[in-house]
């Protein structure tokens, strides 16, 4: 594939080296870019370094890259922002915390050119407040990634009010070089585009199991298996060219009105919080887990995304010849 | 897998040989049911003899069956309602027309056992309603299956408010020998389980177009490899016991408010229903097709459907050891 980028020549810094952190240095580094990390948290430095050599070794066994140590060697990782000073783009993975992230900025900005491009890979902050802390807001803007960031093909750019369309553009273009399948949001809504439309969902699943219509197990079974089947080879709009528009006004007109329309969190999802309910995570969550079967999720989970990743890959455009 | 299931001794009528009529004959065929189908339309017959072989050729092309001569012997094909006779279970798949159904619906009835159950795939008419039309209504219940039905694994088994309890976990059960992961719908809400979420994503994604905040592709996108890229695994709930609970009431009760409430039918919804957009199948649609494209679609869709539904069965709760 040719692209007008050289990807060797663009340095990327990465802040902030917690999980998410160290998966986007991943996935930089599979894409062949140097990539220079500070880790704010001292303690995160050496930890993500393996953790890191980790991913690009199964990145290694999936067939993603030849050669982890190869990769591994372009990463720098320093407690000094000064390592950022030839840095093209700087995404920032810090905490959600916006005296934090305001800071984390200061000391970006302080070092890297006016025309690096500097974003976040927030995806609870509106943009457009985060742009008030940096120096030339028209540089800056969301990068959000989906989790394992070396493995999936989602990416999220976001304008905030300041942007510049082109520095949104340019990213937009680079993320092809990630192997991404980027998506451009002109305006940052609260949850970005695809925690926005799961939203809309969860406001009528909650409902429907409030009313007692289906089962947790069922109401998530309908998804896997109706919506699973064509969701990653076509989204909404084309699947709705693909069913036809046959009486989907009429339908619309009738189901629209009978939508939940509530305002107001679903009190198992409060309980659920107030219990500190990590699910998978610390075997608490709306389904029951006992001994490993958390950590056995999690392991499918992490085989599942490489094969349904594949399969996406399989079905791309350049693939299907189909725009 | 054992079952307490002699599916060669339960004989399935179905009735209404359309594209979907047929496909459920083959799910039934493969699944080792004596199939006895009737044609109210008479030239549907031929027709659909010739496309169940098919899909039966496809189905061991795909490995799913040894030889499709066999299954497609136990195929009885006539226009006579006569034949429905020894049937245990009969799936009515004709137009979605009260008035039509009603007829068809007298005609089994006056054949059939009174213990037979009488099901409608229907999506479209309230089981309730369809219900009244049946006698021995608590024997009629609405089985609705995803296209090709011979190759997904969804299946919605809805309740009118006259159903039996027993009736419906009895198809529950029998489902799971047709290799269906089946979900259950105590109350025939509109749009059952699947649609219902999916209009509400409908709802707001038509409200992020209308307000110009990203491109039907990229909207789509965001879909195809976020969403996607854990539906066939997780479902809903699951995903929320994968990402934790943390932040969840502050993000939905600021989100909630701000999702679209809207009644009415989106106005470019509208226009496709004006224009008799049938999508790929006419060329006209929401993405614009030109000359083979739309066809080319539904080929990408015939081979994606066999490999998602693969991958799904790889992480089916029995493989996967997991409930």
């Amino acid at each position: 594939m040719s692209s007008p980028f050289n990807v060797a020549e663009i340095h990327i810094g990465v802040v902030g080296l917690g999980l998410m952190g160290s998966s986007i240095v991943a996935a930089l580094l599979i894409a062949g870019h140097p990539v220079k990390a500070v880790a704010p948290i001292p303690a995160d430095s050496l930890e993500a370094d393996e953790r890191i050599f980790n991913q690009l070794k199964q990145c290694e066994e999936a067939g993603l890259i030849a050669n982890a140590e190869n990769y591994w060697q372009l990463l720098t990782i320093s407690e000094d922002y000064a390592i950022l000073k030839s840095c093209h783009v700087v995404i920032e993975c810090v905490i959600e915390d916006v005296d934090i992230k305001s800071v984390v900025y200061q000391k970006i900005t302080s070092v890297v050119s006016p025309d690096c491009i500097v974003s976040s890979n927030t995806s609870a902050i509106p943009i457009s407040t985060l742009q008030r802390y940096v120096s030339y807001p028209e540089r800056f803007l969301g990068i959000h990634w989906a989790e394992p960031a070396f493995m999936t093909r989602f990416l999220e750019i976001t304008c905030g009010n300041l942007t510049s369309p082109e520095k949104a553009n340019h990213i937009l273009d680079l993320a092809h070089c990630w192997g991404k399948e980027p998506t451009l949001l002109k305006k940052d809504i609260r949850g970005f585009i695809t925690n926005r439309l799961m939203y809309a969902v969860y406001r009528e699943i909650f409902h429907q199991l409030e009313q007692g219509n289906a089962t947790p197990e069922d109401l998530d079974k309908a998804f896997r298996y109706d919506a699973g089947s064509w969701m990653t080879l076509m989204g909404i709009f084309r699947r709705m060219d693909y069913s036809g528009f046959k009486d989907f006004d009429t339908i619309l007109n009738t189901v629209f009105p009978e939508l939940s329309n509530s305002t107001t969190v679903p009190r198992l999802m409060q309980q659920m919080v107030q219990q500190d309910a990590r699910g998978v995570h610390n075997n608490k969550g709306l389904y029951p887990y006992e001994g490993e079967e958390g950590k056995q999720w999690e392991e499918a989970f992490t085989r599942f995304n490489l094969d349904i990743c594949q399969l996406a890959a399989d079905y791309s455009a350049d693939k299907l010849n189909l725009k």
